[in-house]
């Protein structure tokens, strides 16, 4: 396979060849196990590429996330700003946290590692991912209250609540079959789970 | 500091005090960077003895994992054979996961590594704790059920609720400040988040 070097391709084009590398290899795995050559060869690009355009492999799983992340918050704005009830805004965002973890399988395992590798990490993520996603939750739970549907509820606590209770489902991806009897983490168990939490869920914070 | 041999030094002795200084030092950090030369120094004991009793660092931390899960299902264990009413164990056992991530921060991230570290891992982890914790939370349900208090749950989406609601709030540890406002995670902040788990599960599960 022919490789090519910064000065021979775009700048854009190149880093989005590479993340998109990067994405297809992962989204088979459920780890977050690759190495720069493997993204090199099925992007086509020379290595040095991931250093000189993300400053290594770190950077380039950072800006994975940052990609799939600003794609998934565009979503929930759409959903935030639509004028459809809210309670069907909470029941649509939960399966769409749900649909971005089952669509991209790294990438819970690397908001852990990148909110428990170091503060710079961490703050970015807090800064394109976890503030962004917590505003848009108050949103959707100001108006359900406002529309007298909900109690008040703690925005805070109901984050940690959701997105908890999303991850772990794909955190124990593993143990599924021998400590649940799930065989298969598919379509249609993430779909009977995301029943099931914006069931509890809006009972258990609906106004008295 | 002198260092033991393994000759000197009793076995259980010498991987109880090695088990114990690796925990010490954890309990003061939120990763897992920890070197053997570390929990030598602070055990007192040869640094060989961690590969003679535990196979390495990743055999330790495993096996302090294990440690500390065994006394958190003891725990568990009393609650579901006590005589308390139904809600109230189901209250007690949210503060309890709680306080377990509180007393043990390193448990959380542990536990992400090692059920995404290799299957070998998962599959022990499966076995000695999620296994049982998911069997113990089927008995407190089925009990309240019983009582005519809760709905039929299925205990497998309970699972992922309740373990991943209490784990989310320990993973953005990082985060607190500058995404929530919260300045630390003490006693007060995971009492309060308590309460609130508990409210809006044993409301949302209520029988009608």
């Amino acid at each position: 396979m022919s490789t090519l070097s910064p000065s021979r391709v775009n700048r854009t084009d190149a880093s989005d060849r590479l993340l998109h590398a990067a994405s297809e290899i992962l989204a088979q795995r459920d780890t977050l196990e690759i190495s720069v050559a493997e993204i090199s060869a099925r992007s086509g690009l020379n290595h040095g590429l991931v250093r000189y355009y993300f400053s290594g492999k770190e950077g380039l799983l950072l800006a994975l996330l940052k990609r799939d992340a600003e794609k998934a918050l565009e979503g929930l704005r759409q959903l935030v700003e639509s004028r459809l009830p809210p309670a069907r805004k909470l029941e649509l965002h939960i399966r769409g946290v749900m649909r971005t973890y089952f669509q991209y399988p790294y990438i819970n395992p690397l908001i852990n590692h990148l909110q428990q590798s170091n503060e710079e990490n961490a703050s970015a993520l807090a800064e394109f991912f976890v503030g962004p996603l917590h505003k848009y939750q108050e949103c959707i739970l100001r108006e359900a209250e406002d529309a007298g549907l909900i109690k008040n509820v703690d925005t805070r606590f109901f984050y940690f609540l959701i997105i908890g209770a999303c991850d772990q489902i794909f955190k124990c991806r593993r143990m599924l079959g021998k400590s649940f009897g799930i065989e298969e983490l598919n379509d249609s168990i993430t779909d009977e789970y995301s029943d099931f939490l914006y069931s509890v869920v809006i009972s258990g914070i609906s106004a008295p």
